[in-house]
C-alpha cells in the first residue's frame, strides 16, 4: 500500500470541486463541494446515531438505499437541522445537482454541516450549481477538501493504492471534524473515493466494520453530532475481477480503506476544536473487544483526563478514575498504565495503584512524564492483563481555545 | 421549614470540627474534618458508582452496614484511592477516631477526598486527631465545612427546620464539589445531620431516593468520581415519636431531607470548576420519568452547550443535539425548549424547530436572549408535550478557568 496524492480525486473516473457560494459571509471560504464519478458506484453510508437528524440524512438514505450513487454534493455553514422545510431544501439541492451532472436525482447523496436551526438558503446553492459541476476537475479534491471545514483548521484528505486482484486500485478520501465528535457514527463528514469494483450489500457491511472500529473510536467533546456521514462509493474504473464475497480480496480492499479511515480519524481527533495534541489510547488483554473499546473511549473521552493532557500533568489517577466509570468488566488491581511519546515512554501505574519506582518521590520519573507529555501526539497504552481483545480510540486535549471557539460559535 | 444557622451542628446532639492537620501544602486551609453526635445515629450512605473505588468506601460501607454510627472523619488532599495499603490507612484513620472518642471503629464513617494515587500519610491525620476531638463545638460546623473542600471556592453548608410528628426536627448539612461531578452518585461529598428519629432501614431507603433526585441529577464535567459518598446520621434527639413507616412523618422528614439535598446541590453546580453560571434544566411532560431525567442531564453534560451557556450564546441548536443523543423516548417534532432567568424568558424552539416570530430575523429575540443569559442563575425549560413526568437536573457553564484548573491540579 504507498501514499499517493490526489484525495478524493485519486481513483480512477473521479473529479471535485468546491467554491464559495455565500451561505458563509466569509467570501474566502468554500462552502459548497462536489464530488462526482463518470460512470455509476456502488455506494454504502453510515449515519449519526443521534436521534435528531439533520434532513439531508432522510434525502441520502433514501437515495442510497438502492445501493448505487455517482455524486456527493456537500454544504458547510448550515446544518439544515431542525427547520421547518429541511427535507424540501435537501431533495431542492439535490434536484438542482442532478440536472446540472444529467443524473438521476437518486444518484445523489446530500450532505450538510454547520449552525443546526438556520434556515438553509436554497438560492446560493442552486446559482452555484452549474460553475460547480463546469468546475469538476481531476485537480479540485483540494478545493472540496476546503468546502465541507467548519472549525477545522486544516483540510483533510488522503489517498492510498494498493494491488487489488491483480490490478492497481486507489482509496481516496476527505473529511471535516472538529467539534460535535463523538462515538457513535458518523461523528464528522467522512467521503470516501474508490475504484475497486465490488457488491453494494458487501460494501455496506465493510463500512460498518470499519466505522466500527475508526470514526466511531474518535471522540472530542463527547457531543454526537446530529448530522454527520461517512459515505463511501467505488465505481469499479480499476477493473478488478469483482469483490463478491468475503475473501481475501475483501480483506485487501477492507484493509486499504480501513487504513485510509484510521488516518482520516487520527487527522480529525488531532484537529479537535482548539485541540494542541493527538491522544491514542490502546488498550491490550481485554475480556472482549467491546469491553477495549469502552475502556479506551471512556479514558479518550474524560474532560479531567483531556485537561491533564493540555496541562502536561501525568496526572493518571484520572485515567483509572475514567476506566471506573466504564461500562466494562475488567480487574482493578491488574490494570497497569504507561505514558509514551517519541520522548519516551515511563510506566505511571502498575497493578492498579501507582508506579513504586524508589528513585522517584511519586513513584515514576515525573522529569521524564513531563517531557513525554510536551511532545503533540501522545499514547496511552493500558494493560488490562486479562483476556486477548485489544482496542484503540483517539482524541485530543482539552484547551482554553475549545471554550473560546464554542462559546461563541455562531457569530 | 425555616432556614436555620449552625449547617451539621444544628440539629440537636451535633457538634464539629476541622483543622489543618498537614496533609495540604497549604497552611491556610484545613484538612481535616469532623462531625460528631453526643448519642448514637441511625446511618444510611449511598456511594460512587465507579468501579474504582477509594479505600475509605469499603472501609465506611463496612462499618454502616449494621444501620448506625457515632462521627464522620474526613480528609481533604487525598483521596486514598489506587494505593496499595489503602485500606490499612482508612482503618487506621478510624482506629484513630475511635480512640479518641471512645467510640467503637464502627461506629466511625470515614471519607477522603483529593489526588488520587498518591500514598495517604496517616502521621499528620493521627497526631491531629485529639486536637481535633478536644476542640469539637457546637460552632464547628463551617470549620469542618472548610476542611472538605478542593477545589470548591466557598464551603457549603444549610440547615432547616421543620415539625415531625408534632415537635421540631433540624436537618442541617455540608458538601464538597467541584470537579468529578457526574451522575450517578455519589458525586461529590455530602454529610447530612438530623436529630430525628428514624429506623436505619427507612433512612437508607430514603436517601437512596432522595440522592436519586438530587446529587444525582447534578452534573459538573461528565466525571463520575472515585471516592464520593453522602452519608447522613439521625440521632432521634429531636424526640418525635419516631419514623417506622413509609407514613406522613416519614414524608415530612424526606422532604425536609430533598430540600436540604436540593440546596446543597444547587450549591455545588453553582461552583463547580471554573463556574460563572448555575444551569438548572427542568423537563416537563416526559413519557416517564426516566426519559425526562436522561434528557435533564444529557443538555446539563453537554459540553458544547455548557460552553455556549459561557458565551451567552442561545445556540438552541445544541439543546435539541443533546436531547437526540439522550437514551430517552420522545417526539422530536413536539420538543419546546425555552431559556430564563431573572431578565425574562424567551422561547427559542418550537416543535423541534427554531421559533418563528416574523419581528426578528433568527426567529427569536437574540437581545432579550443575551441579557437572559446574561444572568448568573439560567433555567432551561424543556416541554417534551408527551406524558406527565418531570425531571429537575444541574449544571454550570464551561469556562477558560476549568480548563486552567483541569490542567494543573496535582501541583
Amino acid at each position: 500500500m504507498k501514499i499517493v496524492d490526489g484525495g478524493v480525486c485519486a481513483p480512477k473516473g473521479f473529479m471535485a470541486n468546491g467554491l464559495h457560494c455565500g451561505i458563509r459571509q466569509n467570501r474566502t471560504r468554500n462552502d459548497l463541494s462536489m464530488i462526482y464519478s463518470s460512470t455509476k458506484c456502488a455506494a454504502a453510508a453510515v449515519y449519526t446515531t443521534n436521534k435528531v437528524q439533520g434532513a439531508p440524512i432522510a434525502v441520502t438514505k433514501e437515495h442510497i438505499q438502492d445501493g448505487y450513487a455517482q455524486a456527493i454534493l456537500c454544504n458547510s455553514g448550515n446544518a439544515n437541522t431542525c427547520n421547518a422545510d429541511g427535507i424540501d431544501i435537501a431533495n431542492a439541492m439535490s434536484a438542482s445537482a442532478a440536472k446540472a451532472l444529467g443524473l438521476a436525482e437518486s444518484d445523489i447523496v446530500i450532505a450538510s454541516t454547520g449552525v443546526i436551526g438556520q434556515p438553509l438558503p436554497l438560492e446560493p446553492i442552486c446559482s452555484h450549481m452549474q460553475p460547480l459541476v463546469d468546475g469538476l476537475s481531476k485537480d479540485g479534491n483540494t478545493e472540496a477538501a476546503l468546502g465541507i471545514m467548519t472549525t477545522d483548521t486544516i483540510h483533510k484528505e488522503y489517498a492510498v493504492q494498493f494491488e487489488l486482484q491483480g490490478v492497481p486500485c486507489t482509496v481516496g478520501a476527505m473529511a471535516k471534524g472538529s467539534g460535535m465528535i463523538h462515538p457513535n457514527m458518523a461523528t464528522m463528514l467522512a467521503f470516501v473515493t474508490c475504484d475497486a469494483k465490488i457488491e453494494p450489500s458487501l460494501l455496506q457491511e465493510m463500512i460498518h466494520e470499519v466505522a466500527d472500529d475508526t470514526f466511531n473510536m474518535v471522540s472530542v467533546d463527547g457531543d454526537t453530532s446530529t448530522n454527520d456521514t461517512f459515505a463511501i462509493l467505488c465505481n469499479g474504473q480499476a477493473e478488478n475481477a469483482g469483490v463478491t464475497q468475503k475473501d481475501e480480496a475483501y480483506d485487501a480492499l477492507k484493509a486499504a480503506v480501513y487504513h485510509v479511515c484510521e488516518t482520516m480519524s487520527r487527522m480529525l481527533a488531532k484537529d479537535g476544536e482548539g485541540a494542541t495534541k493527538l491522544l491514542t489510547c490502546t488498550v491490550h488483554h481485554g475480556c472482549s473487544v467491546k469491553d477495549a473499546k469502552a475502556i479506551a473511549k471512556s479514558i479518550i473521552s474524560s474532560t479531567l483526563f483531556k485537561c491533564a493532557m493540555f496541562g502536561r500533568d501525568a496526572n493518571w489517577g484520572r485515567i483509572l478514575c475514567a476506566i471506573g466509570y466504564a461500562d466494562a468488566q475488567y480487574e482493578v488491581n491488574s490494570i497497569d498504565v504507561t505514558l509514551a511519546s517519541k520522548a519516551g515512554s515511563v510506566q505511571v501505574c502498575e497493578n492498579g495503584r501507582g508506579s513504586q519506582d524508589p528513585r522517584f518521590e511519586t513513584g515514576f520519573d515525573e522529569e521524564l512524564a513531563l517531557k513525554i507529555l510536551a511532545e503533540d501526539e501522545i499514547e496511552i497504552i493500558v494493560d488490562l492483563k486479562d483476556g486477548q481483545a485489544e482496542a484503540k480510540a483517539w482524541g485530543c486535549d482539552m484547551t482554553y481555545d475549545y471554550v473560546k471557539i464554542n462559546g461563541d460559535y455562531r457569530t
